[in-house]
C-alpha cells in the first residue's frame, strides 16, 4: 500500500461493485467471482466493500458471508431493507465477522412515499429508527440510507437522520438515487445537513450519487468539499442504469487535487489499473476508449500512440503519471520457455492467487497459447484467467471437445462438435448456421437440449498482432434471467463455443445457489 | 426540431467531434465519413460545428472546405493556430462562406509558455491579438482561445480577453486543456472573467472542458451558472485522451433542470440516439454500456431488460424518458418483403440520404441479409450504413470475393480467399494461421502485398438473436498511422475480410487525400 500521511483528513471508500455494479442490466456473478473481484478491492485498499443483498437470494447470501469470511482488511457491508426479515438476513450472513456493517435504507421522498411505498412520513420514520435499533443487535457498524434523498424535503431530511443517529447510525448516506442532482446543490444539501441536524458529528456522512446526467463523480466531490467523508461508488462506475460514481475518478481527484479537496483516501492507487480490467473481464462489459483514468485512450494523444511518444515535458498536458493508477510502461511478457513459477508470479501481482491445482489448469491453457503466439502479456494472462476462473466454478460442467468449422461465403456454415457431457458421456453434433458462431451455438443447443436464447456476441482481440487472443463474450437469457460466459482462443471460432458453453454452465451454476429466490427488490439506493 | 421558447436564455452548442474527437488515438475519417457526420450534427441541431484543423492537412483543410459548402443551418469552423499561414489556410478553407468562424488559438499557461512556445508573455498576447486581427479579414465571426487556461495566471488571462475582444473577438473560450479544474473552481474561473475583463459583454464566454478526472461536463455546467453562453464538447464524449464534456449529458442536464440553469438550448434531443450510434458506427468507438443518456444500459433497470419492466410510475426511478432522447419503444422492422421505398424512408429517419446509385448498393446489402435475418431493425441498418459508407468512399478499393474457411480445434485453420483488385484482376490466395481471421489476413496479405500491422480486432453482434449481423472493427498500422476498417455479415469470418479490406482501402483513401501533409500539431485545446 502506498504511503499516506497519517495527518491527512481521509475519506472513506465505499465500493458497491458487488451489490449496485451487479444490479447492472446483464452482470449476474457466481460466488466464486464475487470473492475475486472481493480480494482484489482489499489489494486496492478499499475501506468499505458492499458485498451484496444478503435477503435478496440465497446466492447472494451465500457471497456476502463468504467475503466476510475470507477476505481481510476492508470492512464488510451488506444492504438491507428496513424490515425485520432483511436485517435478520444481513445479521445472519454476517455472524462472528470483526469488521461487520449492515447498510440499511428506506424511502423518504415524497414521490417513492406515494407511488412506492404508500405510507406516511411517520410510519417510515418509524421504519428507520427500528431497523437500525435491530441492527444494532448484530454489530456496531450500522449505515442508514433515505433512498431519494436528493428528492427529499430537507426539514424530513434532517429529522430523520437526526432520528437514525439517535438509534445508533454510526455512517448516514445521502444517495442521489436518480442521478438527478448538480454539483452545486448537492453540495448545498450536504452543508444543509451539517448545519441542520444537531447530532451529525456523531455520524460519517456519506454520499452515493448515480450517473444519469453524468455528474455522479462531480457531486460526490462537491459533497467532500462540504464534509462528507465517505463515497459510495464502483470501479468503472457500474451499477444500475448510467451507474454510480466511477470510483476511479473520485479516488484520482482527491489524490491529484490535495490542494483543493485538502482529503485523501487508503487507496493504493497503482492497483487501480488491475482492478478495473478484473471487473471489465469478470463482468463482460468493456470499458469505452475514451473512459477517464481507465479507458486505453485516456493517456494517448493523437501525436503518436506509443508510451514513447510523450511530449517531453509530461506536465505540458498530462496532471498525472500513467504508472500511478497501475499502467505499465513496459508490459512483461512471457513466452513458452517460461515455467510454472514464472507464471505462478506474474499472475499473483495481476492480483490472481492460485491454488496449486488451479495453477496446474491455468499452466496447461497458458502452454496451448505460448504455442501459437510468441509473447503472452499481463493483458492475455487476464484473459485466460476470466475463462479459467468461470470454468473451475462449475462442479456440474459440460466441456468443449473438438470442433471442426467450414464457413465463407460460398457454402453453408456447418459446424461440427463434441461435448463432455455432466454425466461422463461424449456426445457430437453437427449443424448448418447462417455463419460459423451460429452453427456452433445449434450444434451445442442439439446436445445440451435447453431452450436459451442468445442476446449478445462480443468478441475482442486482446492484443495487438494478426495472431492475438480472441476474446469471446456471451450472453443468453433463460426465463427472463441473463448469463454471461467467456472464452478465449486464436481461434475465435473456438472460442465462440467455450463461451457458449460456459454461459451454459453458468446457467446452470447460478440457478442452483440461488433454488428457492425470491428477486431482487428492484427499489435499492 | 423541437418548440423551444423564444425567451428562455440559450447556450450555444459547439461540436467538435470532427476537430478534438478526430484527435481521438485510433479515430483517423476520410472527408466523406466527416460529410456525413456534420449533416446529422446539422439534423441534431447543434449551432456550430467545428470541422477540423484546415491547415494541419489537405485532407483536414478540404473537410473543412466541403463541410462549410454543403451543410446549411450550423456555423461551421476551422481551428488554426495563431500564426499567419493557419490563419490564411483557414480563410481559404471557409472562402464564400455565409456562416463561417475561424477558432485561433496560443497557449497562455506559464507552464506551457515555458516548456512548449519558449517565449515571454507579451509575444505571445501580440500573437493572440494579430491573429485575431488577421482573421477578422475573413469572417466577423472570430474564436478565441487561451490554451490551459485553468492553469494560467489570472491577471494575464483578462488582459488577454480583453484585447482579442478589443481586437475583435466575438467569442472568448475558455478551456480546462489538462481537465485539471474541479466545478466549483472551474465556476469560480468563469465569475472572475466576468467581473475582470471589461469589455467580456462584448463577447460570447465559452469553454471547452477536457475529463481526465471525469468532470468535463460538470465543469462546462458550473461555468454555465456562471453566464457562459456556449459549450464546446463532443457526441459520446470522444475527443483527445479520455476525451472532451460528452455534449448529450451537458444537453440533458440543461434540459433536464431548467429550474437550475435557467437556460435551454436549441437540440432536438429526440436525434441524440441516432447521431450517437452514427458517430460511434462510423468512429469504430463503442460507447460503454452504462454510459449516461446513450449507453445500452442508460435506462435499463435491473428489475427487468425490457421496457415494459419499467415501473408503472417512470417519475420514481427515472428523470428522463427515453425517448425524449431518441430511444425507440418499439423497433421498426423490416423483413425481406420490405421495398426500396421502406428501405429509403427508413434510412431517411435514421439521418441517412442516400442517393439512387448509393441506395441500390444497400438495398442489394439488405436483401442479402434479410434473407437470413427474419427481421432487419434499426441497428442492423446502422452497421450496413457503416460499411457502405465506407466503401462508397473509394475509387480505388479492393473487394472481397469468394470466401472459404476451415477452422476448428481439430485442424490447422485455413482460408482461401478471392479479391477483386484495382486493376481488374481477380486473383486468390490460400493460407493457413492460427485461427480462421488470421488465415483470412494473411490470405489477403498474399494477394494486396503491403505491409501493416493489426492493431485491433472486435466483432460485435448488432442485435439479440442467434441470427444476428456480426459487425467487426478492425485497425491496421502502417508507418505510425492507423486505420480502421468495418465489415458486416451474419458470418463473422466473412465480415473479417470484408473489414481488413475495408481498412486497406480507407489507408490508400486517406494517404491520397493526405499526401504531402505536415502532422496535425500536437498542441491543441
Amino acid at each position: 500500500m502506498a504511503q499516506k500521511s497519517e495527518t491527512e483528513d481521509k475519506v472513506v471508500i465505499f465500493d458497491t461493485t458487488l451489490r449496485d455494479g451487479e444490479q447492472s442490466a446483464g452482470a449476474g456473478l457466481t460466488v466464486e467471482e464475487k470473492l475475486r473481484i472481493a480480494q482484489q478491492l482489499a489489494d486496492l485498499g478499499v475501506d468499505v466493500i458492499e458485498a451484496g443483498f444478503a435477503a435478496s437470494s440465497p446466492g447472494d447470501f451465500e457471497a456476502v458471508r463468504r467475503i466476510a469470511q475470507e477476505v481481510k482488511g476492508p470492512t464488510i457491508c451488506t444492504l438491507a431493507r428496513a424490515v425485520p426479515s432483511d436485517i435478520e438476513a444481513a445479521g445472519k450472513a454476517l455472524e462472528g465477522v470483526e469488521n461487520a456493517r449492515i447498510h440499511t435504507f428506506v424511502s423518504s421522498s415524497d414521490i417513492h412515499l406515494m407511488h412506492q411505498m404508500r405510507k406516511d412520513r411517520e410510519a417510515i420514520m418509524n421504519m428507520a429508527v427500528e431497523a437500525v435499533k435491530q441492527a444494532k443487535q448484530y454489530t456496531d457498524d450500522v449505515e442508514f440510507s433515505p433512498m431519494d434523498a436528493s428528492r427529499t424535503d430537507p426539514v424530513y431530511l434532517y429529522a430523520m437522520l437526526e432520528a437514525v443517529i439517535k438509534a445508533g447510525a454510526t455512517t448516514v448516506n445521502i444517495p442521489d438515487t436518480v442521478g438527478y442532482a448538480t454539483p452545486e446543490e448537492f453540495g448545498e444539501l450536504i452543508k444543509g445537513v451539517f448545519e441542520n441536524v444537531p447530532n451529525i458529528n456523531d455520524a460519517v456522512v456519506s454520499v452515493h450519487c448515480h450517473n444519469d446526467l453524468g455528474m455522479a463523480g462531480a457531486n460526490s466531490l462537491a459533497a467532500v468539499e462540504n464534509g462528507a467523508r465517505q463515497v459510495e461508488g464502483c470501479i468503472n462506475g457500474l451499477g444500475e442504469r448510467a451507474g454510480n460514481a466511477a470510483l476511479e475518478e473520485v479516488i484520482m481527484a482527491l489524490e491529484t487535487r490535495p490542494d483543493h479537496y485538502q482529503a485523501g483516501t487508503n487507496i493504493d492507487t497503482k492497483e487501480i489499473g488491475n482492478t478495473s480490467r478484473m471487473i471489465s473481464g469478470i463482468f463482460g462489459f468493456p470499458v469505452q476508449y475514451n473512459k477517464a483514468i481507465v479507458g486505453r485512450n485516456a493517456f494517448r494523444h493523437s501525436s503518436g500512440i506509443h508510451q514513447d511518444g510523450y511530449l517531453k515535458d509530461h506536465s505540458t498536458f498530462e496532471i498525472m503519471e500513467p504508472e500511478t493508477v497501475g499502467w505499465r510502461g513496459e508490459a512483461l511478457v512471457l513466452t513458452k520457455l517460461s515455467g510454472r513459477a514464472g507464471l505462478r508470479a506474474r499472475l499473483a501481482d495481476l492480483g490472481y492467487r492460485l491454488k496449486d491445482e488451479e495453477l496446474s489448469d491455468v499452466f496447461t491453457a497458458f502452454k496451448d497459447l505460448a504455442d501459437n503466439k510468441s509473447e503472452v502479456d499481463d493483458r492475455d494472462l487476464h484473459a485466460l484467467m476470466s475463462e479459467q476462473h468461470r470454468f473451475a466454478d462449475t462442479d456440474r460442467t459440460y466441456q468443449v471437445g473438438a470442433v471442426h468449422v467450414v464457413c465463407g461465403n460460398d457454402t453453408e456454415p456447418e459446424a461440427e462438435i463434441t461435448l463432455m457431457c455432466p454425466d461422463g458421456e461424449e456426445r457430437s453434433a453437427k449443424k448448418h448456421g447462417t455463419g460459423p458462431v451460429d452453427a456452433v451455438c445449434k450444434a451445442i443447443d442439439s446436445v445440451v437440449d435447453m431452450d436459451v436464447e442468445l442476446t449478445e456476441f462480443a468478441v475482442n482481440a486482446v492484443t495487438e498482432g494478426i495472431d492475438a487472443l480472441g476474446d469471446v463474450t456471451i450472453r443468453i437469457e433463460k426465463d427472463g434471467s441473463i448469463y454471461s460466459g467467456r472464452g478465449a482462443d486464436t481461434d475465435i471460432v473456438v472460442a465462440s463455443a467455450k463461451a457458449y458453453v460456459n454461459a451454459i454452465n453458468r446457467l446452470l451454476m447460478i440457478d442452483t445457489q440461488d433454488a428457492g429466490a425470491t428477486a431482487t427488490p428492484s427499489e435499492t439506493v
